[in-house]
């Protein structure tokens, strides 16, 4: 994994045991709070039209930062805890991906 | 960020684009992808215990692997799209949290 | 579908027609709503033990209640929209998991 | 609740009971499986435009309301464990929503 997540997942464990939260943090509850996170950020694009959401004002754009970032950082603690690589897995998933999916030739 | 992570964000734009996918990939259109897939993910743990989620089997941790590897992919996707860096979403994101969550003095 | 469930969509037509919210409602919308507010119900429990679920304070439960009903009501409104009778579904679905889990013999 | 809720409520406490699931069946799970079964109703959705979404094929139209009813029949067995009746909840909802967006005075 690359260097800078393994600094922020190692700065989520640290943060994570200062406040006493591992009891709370199991897999299942870290999987739970990731896919309420995916929720609140789906949730800003939830009456826009298509062609809006590809023109987001910029106020709104850096909301859908900050809920962008959660996901991540519950992404980062599951794959933590669960002993991951997240970005390892999401290589192999690109080349499962490439095989389920063959690219047309060129025209 | 990372290096390792733009090199993924360009390898899912060239993917996207080989197969023509570009229309279908609004940002309204990706989010609801991530929590879907967010939602995937979380269905491997909905009736285990916490305990069981602490000590999943193999086979298991591996299918999981995959489904963090999905909601990687398309948080990623997402981001690039809105022209958002998520390494950097969250490490502004962690500074807030630990504006909001003190961690409490040592004992 | 049963009587009060015909008045509560009809209900739900009304008032999204006084509002003007018909070109918002489109299923794919709807269906949209309808997972976030799954979701947000889902939070209250997210940290909470499977125990302390089975006995949540009054003032939770009266909090849960409401998110119960946004499910609801999106749910109805969606099967409105597609013309698909919501009991009558889920009574054919319990007879098709009556079929796909057997009852064990009685011991 | 309309007689039909509840028989159906009643015919989702004997085949929890008869199959022993009732140790799974803690608020917590329920509520995660709602969000599980609401996020596989979306599914159908993710690439589909709204125009495409308002004029499904009747195939897809059937597979989404397999997909409602489970909605349904985890929102029920939820709200039963939790003691809710949902659809005096949704009445209620729907006055606070009367007073919160008011509808705009005929044209």
């Amino acid at each position: 994994m690359a260097t800078e997540l393994q600094a922020l997942t190692q700065a989520l464990r640290d943060f994570a045991q200062a406040r006493d939260w591992e009891p709370f943090h199991s897999p299942k509850n870290l999987a739970t709070a990731l896919s309420v996170e995916a929720a609140e950020l789906l949730e800003h694009f939830q009456w826009l039209t298509e062609a809006q959401s590809r023109a987001l004002p910029e106020d709104k754009r850096a909301e859908i930062g900050t809920e962008i970032a959660d996901v991540l950082l519950y992404l980062l603690q599951l794959a933590d805890k669960l002993g991951i690589d997240p970005v390892e897995a999401a290589k192999r998933k690109m080349i499962a991906n490439a095989v389920k999916y063959p690219a047309p030739p060129p025209a």
